[in-house]
């Protein structure tokens, strides 16, 4: 990925008969822009993918961006690398696979976020999310990835916070009379450990990808997902991609490397000021993000496990795992 | 330290008679300022503790800090602590401890770096610290730390280039014939594995500080320095803690901590645009500083085995390490 | 000056016995770090500043500190020079020149900023600087320049706002009943178009400085203040340089430049997100904060109409002039 | 324009008949990225532009990309305004109005910029443009806009100067024997008065749009450029804008805001590291680019004339007017 508007890579396989576009259920992305309010890369990309998906498809842009959820982060702080996910996913019979269900909630009106209405609305699209997904079962779910829109300048914050907050509604992870908007920003004590939610200003409506266990997805894949009680929990993390079904001593041996599919986790500038007692500096920084020094830090941990920097790490983990924390997840091939 | 001209836990060791103001050998810190040109937390962090350490001695500042190098990095991105280490330390009868010795060299014309020159200045000064250590032979030597003014602008990078040329010309890690101001930024195959440069405004004249083994220093005292092959080294950051006595499974377990009493670590935003095949973004980001990136990502691994952020990590590691990567030093009380 | 801790050209002026300490009232600067949070330039030059105040005068620095208001901005974005006023006076037989006038708060408790106690206690040190000045008529203060302590994060433009209301309160250019807590960044149309007002994290208590007119003080410069109404009203500036008795047209003439002894201003990044029906992007620039943005503007077009860069502007003009403007004034001697 | 890709304004043009997509020379805008290597927004408001226009033309995009130059300058600092400027014209009989030519170069290896082959490169297309508008004179040739691939890290400032040397070539500004690699950001003497360049990523090719006077041009539209001696030159701005046929006293009066159709212009912060006198900190801040500091300062006393922030003004002025200072074009309606 050259650039946030090359999507040639994906062209390619397209274009070779690798991949069916009519198989892409979600693309989840990391580009190289600041991550924030004014990060145009998300949009650029995502443009340039619909085109793409379009011209494969034969089918109107928006008529694909109304089915196939593009999750978007932008920022690549440090050692982490531009890449995009590609989910493409057939039912199978039988048995057991990594099953895939999205959904999209209605369209937003501008302002409409960190409040009740889209608790309510981001908790109806998980549902409907593992529903497509033919997950029945909540304790199945292994990851909900939620994007909303960014609401206007100082609401974005909020918009992941109401986006974690009504997937872990839906989840169950979140008791319905705590997950209410008073609590949101307010009361981390309550969170999912499996929800990852993010907002940006190019997306009109929330959109909801949900990862788990169900019958009838082809196998091969797997999924492990922990929470993370700071931004230094290297022992978590090491614990994700052995739950992945890879080694992790302290690495992931080259030989095993190509087999690591995915790898997402949201984490958080410790509000608290410090970090295992030690006051740190990313809150209070006039000219650097308090969430560009967080992905930087977080990212390369995780990348150090990973032996490679294309890891989908996104700020503003409130309500995502615990305090301070967050969580990571790791998709990975089976040996 | 709460800002960087919080020098009061210092001051409290030494109006409560538990450190000696003539003992201090050395103080190495980083504070929180952008690491770069206009970073000028390093010169009120210097002017604080020249001022406290000239009311507790009854000295001028000025003779003190003619002394005293007093190495800062500017930069604490991401998890990393703003602090600074006190190297304080007497020569005993017997044996085989911690040694340091220090020196300065002449004052430095503006612009005077990056050549043979300073190359030259800072060869002597590395001998003459070492003679100041009591270390004869460089393959008693750890750890060199070496500071120069900055040059003016758009020359930072050479002066560090050329400080960490010099003293790897005095350890012998670099043949005389190749270190030259042609090879600077230039021939990245010529490297110390055991020297840390920098350079700041603030600096006036070249500052070394030697750390290796010698007779008569108190021991109780370990040093580990490894390089890094780039800046996802895992392996070779819990080495180094290893190496100096702690465990690292996969960090240093908090029973433990209290016994760090220093990390050092140099780091390079690999000049490949690559991180291990990847492509990372660090050279070509417009609104966030190359070694901002660094410092992020290397400080949080290595912060990440520590279980502490108050790691001193810097960047420009030209000719410090193996190119895109760098060294890390621990020191730890002994067990 | 060279760096935020160059008080050099003040130490010759002592030195020379030009000027005499101990007739020194106030020191109001511009320093080149970035004006935020974790701008340290600010208390690195007032440190230097008391240092060399304390070895003039004989005096303890904290005794200084406590007399003299030393209000420092940070940001020399753009065209600006970083630069120090020092406001030097003996109040004279007879009358009617420039007059000056200063006090001092009480400490203020961390985050007991924006609040009503706050405007009671600005207000209070108002009229005490006001007193102080000799001034009774509040029609008789051109400027009143306030700082405050930043409260914490999060609080520092609210500070802004508390201290700039206190001021205006004490004017009477807000009614008591206006002057609420409750108004502050929230009821724009209230607000003084003669209070400058900035918060630091190296502030302490509530420090003012009145300039006015009153009896009993050396005739010889003038002042002028106006009204902005939006961050390009170069009519309102050159008002300004003209009623202090400069030429402009368009710029002052090189020939008068050196009677500018002061300009000082405040702006603000149109909360409309417009200026005059055009879309600015100061607001939502995750890279750029605000205040860079707009300081590196307004104090362009200042610039640009004195013919010189030592302006000290400063951003968060909440209740300082009309919303999305503000206020330039210019102190000039007499030709 | 709500956003870099929104090209919606235009559309509505085209989609109303009020605006032929066949009658479009050239488009120049600005948008709101960093203006630097990272910044992806000009690419993709070129990728929204072209797809507008492929549709509306019933061509492919890479068609329209080879015929109609799109020169995008990042960076709407301080008061400026995102916003495009269409220029359509087409041939009249008669007439001595505003004449526009374009043309492009050949295709650009990576880093094959900043160099003679560049230099020769832009003076022929620059050449060729002239012969599109029909313009033999170079006399009268108002202004030259350069659009030229950024040619990789490092490179970008020199790629702008190569532009502007190589029109600067071709008007006969500066003579071929001085117009050499060698001169390129060294000899400043050598510029073009009427010569604005820059480069980008996003750009394949040389793009090359002149603006003069000659016969078969509609009438009704002036242009007028002067060179500005530093970026403090209010005067030459004014001159610009009555040049053009506007009032100016000190700026343009609401009523004739209107008739303004482009303002563009090129600054430098100043490599003495001074103006007039005074230093200033644009070029060694770690946090804030230069040309960032620069385009919210020029940009905003320019506005400031303009009463309006859609200037376009474009950092990296190397042989774009005298050093320190550059130039300002304004194209306004006749009265």
């Amino acid at each position: 990925m050259a650039h946030p508007g090359d999507v040639s890579a994906l062209a390619g396989l397209l274009g070779s008969g690798a991949l069916d576009a009519g198989a892409i259920r979600a693309v989840i992305g990391k580009t190289e822009g600041n991550g924030g309010l004014n990060d145009f890369t998300r949009g650029y990309f995502t443009q340039s993918l619909l085109h793409l998906l379009s011209r494969a498809a034969g089918r109107e842009a928006e008529a694909l961006a109304a089915r196939i959820p593009c999750v978007l982060s932008g920022g690549t702080e440090g050692v982490l690398s531009p890449h995009y996910m590609v989910f493409a996913a057939e039912p199978a019979e039988g048995g057991g696979g990594l099953a895939i269900g999205t959904a999209f909630g209605p369209p937003v009106a501008p302002g409409d976020v960190g409040n009740d209405a889209q608790i309510a609305r981001v908790a109806a699209a998980t549902r409907a999310a593992m529903a497509d997904a033919g997950i029945e079962d909540p304790a199945q779910v292994a990851l909900v990835q939620v994007k909303s829109p960014a609401g206007g300048p100082g609401l974005l914050l909020r918009s992941v916070a109401g986006g974690a907050m009504g997937a872990a509604l839906a989840l169950g992870d979140v008791p319905a009379k705590a997950a209410r908007e008073a609590a949101l920003l307010d009361d981390f004590s309550l969170f999912s450990p499996r929800v990852s939610a993010s907002a940006g200003v190019e997306v009109m409506q929330d959109e909801v990808i949900v990862l788990g266990t169900a019958p009838g997805w082809v196998p091969g894949l797997s999924i492990a997902v922990r929470p993370m009680t700071d931004a230094l929990d290297l022992a978590a993390i090491q614990s994700a991609f052995r739950g992945a079904g890879l080694s992790a001593d302290p690495d992931v041996p080259p030989g095993q490397r190509s087999r690591i599919r995915a790898i997402l986790a949201k984490g958080e500038p410790d509000r608290s000021l410090h970090v295992r007692g030690q006051r740190h500096t990313m809150l209070g920084d006039t000219d650097l993000d308090a969430q560009r020094h967080l992905r930087a830090a977080l990212g390369a941990v995780i990348a150090s496990v990973a032996g490679d920097g294309r890891v989908f790490v996104s700020g503003g983990a409130a309500h995502q795992g615990p305090p301070g924390g967050g969580l990571v997840a790791v998709i990975a091939e089976s040996a």
